[in-house]
């Protein structure tokens, strides 16, 4: 009898430890090309082939050169980009970028109100449903507008450029006192979302940014199907391109239905 | 009886999908700075800083741009880098890039001649060890050489750039019989190792390359930390930079003993 205990326990062991080694990831990044989305006053991303087709040794090659600035498509916010002497994109570390995650769905409220700020009680609705979110979980922030991307109008609220085209941002973001909250009444790990700043399109403060980096707390912008996780019991690997000294970068970002 | 069975099952079960969610995860990812190896005829990483300070609104605020080839750092070999119709960057699947791994240490070997190229033979001396290699294992080769990164004279044999840097490139790779090998014998996910390329520096004609382009395999090159890593039972996660029609990129590739 011991040894069928046993037995059950080894099949057991096994059975669930292969589920959680699953390869079903689902993809939350976008890819880079011309249509990326970057802030009005940023350059947009550039590719350029340097090679593609038979080289002179009669065999096909490609090869290519990019450049970016730090915030556009998918892309971390490290804690310096608005937080003097905080941590580098290259800096931050991996146990920061990496656990259990939520999705707080506010697509109601912020599909009917392109200025929402997403708000404490949003949070504790989620928790009426699913209990209080654990200390450390990586908060993943559905407004609904990821399916506007990339199209500018629709995602930004503008598709002109430069500082007319800031002045004109209208996209919902998280409230400055909900990032506080979050920070100190949740102690959570990382947030992202489905638009192009934690902050939303008319603030011109940046306080959600500030108390977030000031906190070091890695935020992740642009954050693609979020429609296809559920709300609660998701695993996160958030891996930003490891610049030395960036203030951000693009990021792969891919999540697990545990 | 029963209910001491089921709970001994489940406190079993959880404590081990606990393990396995450990975040006890290692980088094997050098940073992107200005020291990052490159091709001899690629052009370097270049980084600018856009904005760094207090604004005009008086908070603090960084911001950078960069510009990069695809096959620099540690990056990724897209399948199109060597074989025509092949996958892109942005095409190859999270299942591709994310699985069980090994690492076979051919230092000894490869220290001693800058010119060695891994052998079907060197597996098969991991598997006198290990048993045989499991199908779609990703598996990565030690060459040594990573402790030379980035000091160009060391780890590629040359300082010079351009077509004269190339005929000096001196380090170790994959023997291109070794790459049919571990394709029809093995069946493996993807390859990787620490130097530039799966190629050795002298190759011309890019057969490693183009054996395992041609049959959809995902190549890691400069990947950092193998001496971190135990030869087997190795979970690695490679998440390259999403770019459309890219022949590679960026890669942030990690793992997590087992």
């Amino acid at each position: 009898m011991n040894r069928l205990i046993v037995l059950i326990l080894i099949v057991a062991v096994n059975y669930f430890s292969q589920i959680d080694k699953s390869e079903n990831w689902i993809d939350l990044s976008y890819t880079f090309d011309d249509q990326t989305v970057y802030w009005p006053t940023n350059e947009t991303y550039k590719m350029e082939v340097v090679f593609k087709g038979i080289n002179d040794k009669g065999f096909y090659y490609s090869s290519n050169k990019f450049c970016a600035e730090e915030h556009g498509g998918t892309h971390l916010d490290a804690p310096i980009h608005f937080a003097a002497d905080r941590k580098t994109a290259d800096e931050i570390p991996l146990s920061s970028l990496i656990g259990n995650a939520i999705v707080v769905d506010v697509s109601e409220s912020a599909l009917a109100d392109r200025d929402y700020l997403v708000s404490v009680d949003d949070f504790l609705k989620w928790e009426e449903k699913h209990g209080e979110i654990s200390d450390q979980t990586i908060v993943l922030i559905r407004t609904g507008y990821g399916k506007f991307y990339p199209d500018k109008k629709k995602y930004l609220g503008t598709e002109l450029k430069g500082t007319e085209g800031v002045a004109n941002l209208h996209f919902p973001g998280l409230d400055p006192k909900a990032a506080e909250w979050l920070i100190k009444e949740r102690n959570i790990k990382a947030v992202g979302l489905d638009t192009p700043s934690i902050d939303y399109g008319q603030s011109t403060e940046f306080m959600a940014h500030r108390i977030l980096c000031e906190k070091e707390i890695p935020i992740f912008e642009n954050v693609a199907n979020l429609d296809k996780l559920p709300e609660n019991k998701i695993y996160v690997i958030a891996l930003p391109m490891k610049i030395k000294d960036g203030s951000g970068g693009p990021l792969r970002i891919i999540a697990k239905i545990l």
